[in-house]
């Protein structure tokens, strides 16, 4: 059992946000965790923020040392220290594993740390083209040739389609059950359906990426409060117990990998997750999964270990085909008959995807799912969570597992 | 006693290395650690890279992934997390700190794992007037009213020439100091001695800051290989303890500090590192300070403990007025008769500052000395080290412990 527990967590608005600054979002987010953990500023000895661009999308660098000035107050707080973590899209995942081991050191030393993670982006003050350069920017040697995000993914897509009987709508069913999931969250950046036609019929941005297949580009914030087991009992918080985080890398460069179709990132840390848990992938009721684009989360699904390799279609047709129909949120089956509710919060394609936010948002919901605190999406009765976010195309993947305590 | 130990370094040369890219450099200064460790690229668990402004300076983020890729050989080592930390010209400093925590994760987790600290930074591929808007990155609102990091050093130096009886010539023999231990030091960006006189007569940069009173532009990279002691033992490494790191964070902005002439973060840090080593300032033999200008070195003398608020200058005074006829290195004298040697790697002044280096630079330096590898400007029978890495004008710093085992 787990000796780390996320005790508070808080979450802006997703979107475009324009009259908010990068530092109101983590205040709002911040101020938002404290306030649910029940505890106050000072408390906090440690804030890692993940972020990915913060120099080149606003001129910032040194966030850690602005958000300690602007949010805990300055010199009041005499011991107080944060690092901005990045690792692309996967920075948020990075400051919940550093958070994670950094709680485990405590331990180690007789202490009972408490500590923020947090993560933020702010895109949407640039241009479209600034934006998609910046971005780029992770993706390395493959920006050089020309590829943007949606290209890269758009060829693992394409490559899928010719390796097995999966048709196109069998992605697009994904982002159907994502936006009827973000429907139901009002936090989400686009909280609202859309229909198998609307996203079939969407144009190409890099094809066979769809604009509907794709998440948009956003502004906001997400922070959870952890510590250790013991202190949460002591602080008699309404926690969750985060019982372990694996993050591991692949190449940069999508054309050095063996297989296109496995992110190698994400497979060895859902392994290092299993085999240190024993949880098995059918043990868990509740994953928010990087659908940065509709074929990321078919990806992700196998290889989490979710559905064997190039299968995962032939399940995601099975369970989602008829899902407009249906209540949110809407279940995967299993081969083995159980069932796992896949970004009930809308996903990265519907509920938003500000890139350094994404992997401390996913602890966000899978942490208030596990406390019942989720209305209109609820998965009731969870009790074993997994968050899984990507950095680039597969460079790193961060895979984590909480549990209902 | 400590149970980190650190097995290995590796330092490229520091200087303008325009046929150098970043990987170039930070796969030299890794794979000569590794080297020195003894162990293969497959030991490595986890690397944590400080590094500030890739993105702005060389347009690319995600720099783990790419690490990954070039220098540990991509899929073939299927079992690695790499992270960038961040905090302006303390990321190395922080990336330490972070290293420091893991390993001691692992012990909490029965795991002896090994890690490699790394830094670097690529500056000179910008025109200047760009550099210096990257830099300005890290200082927030002062650079909004038109402040540089000159400037703002300038500042605390006038205002100590204003409150004590200190001449300039004070701080001009710390120039003169550091560039003397430089010319022992092949990897240095000035290898070369420079005279009071010149020093004196350098021109203005941002007055009263004069050009030989700063530390340049630079590329260059640095690494440790840290792991258990006890794995150190199995090992048989030639290895030195880390006793302790500590960082700490003040306001952003210099005007949003009680007094100028303190930099908080550097005074909680060491306070932190001596309440929990049991070590005093008297005790250290050997310290790398951070004298990205001469008047940080005058005040980290003072916050680290070395010497009393605004006395400092009279002991710089005592211990370096006639330095430029002795040989390198020059100790400061202390006001109980111990003496501590500072810099003796040429410091950020003469060694050179990639920013994202300097903090895992030290740790090379102070390992080094303790393990009695330098040549021409060692300190014999040195046993306990120190060394201390700023961020911005003072909104980071870390300090750390070292010890011989």
């Amino acid at each position: 059992m787990s000796q780390v527990a996320i005790i508070g967590t808080g979450h802006t608005q997703f979107g475009e946000l324009w009259h908010q600054s990068w530092v109101d979002l983590v205040e709002k987010a911040g101020l938002e965790a404290l306030e649910d953990a029940g505890i106050r500023k000072k408390r906090i000895q440690k804030f890692f923020m993940g972020n990915m661009s913060l120099g080149m999308f606003e001129g910032q660098e040194h966030s850690a040392s602005k958000v300690f000035s602007e949010i805990f107050n300055g010199q009041s707080n005499s011991s107080l220290l944060g690092r901005r973590i990045e690792g692309a899209c996967a920075s948020g995942g990075l400051a919940l594993e550093a958070s994670f081991n950094d709680i485990l050191a405590g331990i180690q030393r007789g202490e009972d740390r408490i500590l923020m993670a947090g993560g933020f982006e702010k895109m949407t003050d640039k241009t479209t083209e600034e934006t998609t350069r910046i971005l780029a920017g992770a993706s390395d040697i493959d920006k050089e040739v020309g590829f943007t995000f949606p290209a890269l993914y758009g060829m693992m897509k394409d490559r899928y389609l010719h390796e097995t009987d999966a048709r196109e709508e069998d992605f697009d069913l994904i982002a159907v059950k994502n936006h009827k999931n973000a429907a139901h969250n009002p936090k989400a950046q686009y909280s609202f359906e859309v229909s198998l036609d609307k996203v079939k019929n969407s144009f190409g941005v890099a094809e066979p990426t769809k604009l509907l297949n794709a998440s948009g580009i956003a502004d906001g914030a997400a922070a959870v409060i952890l510590t250790t087991r013991e202190m949460a009992e002591d602080l008699g918080a309404d926690y969750i117990l985060l019982e372990e985080v694996v993050g591991r890398n692949d190449t940069v460069g999508l054309f050095e990998r063996r297989d296109p179709l496995t992110l190698e990132s994400t497979k060895k840390a859902a392994e290092g997750v299993y085999e240190s848990t024993e949880v098995k992938p059918e043990d868990i009721d509740i994953a928010e999964v990087h659908d940065c684009f509709s074929i990321a989360e078919a990806l992700a699904l196998e290889d989490l270990g979710f559905y064997p390799k190039k299968e995962g279609w032939k399940w995601i047709r099975k369970s989602l085909s008829d899902c407009e129909d249906k209540d949110a949120p809407v279940p995967y089956q299993l081969p083995g008959g159980e069932k796992v509710w896949v970004n009930s919060s809308g996903g990265l394609k519907a509920k938003g995807h500000p890139v350094g936010a994404t992997g401390i948002a996913q602890a966000v919901e899978i942490t208030d799912q596990l406390r019942g605190r989720i209305e209109g999406r609820e998965v009731s009765g969870a009790e074993v969570g997994l968050s899984h976010n990507v950095g680039g195309s597969g460079g790193t993947a961060v895979v984590s597992l909480y549990k209902k305590p």
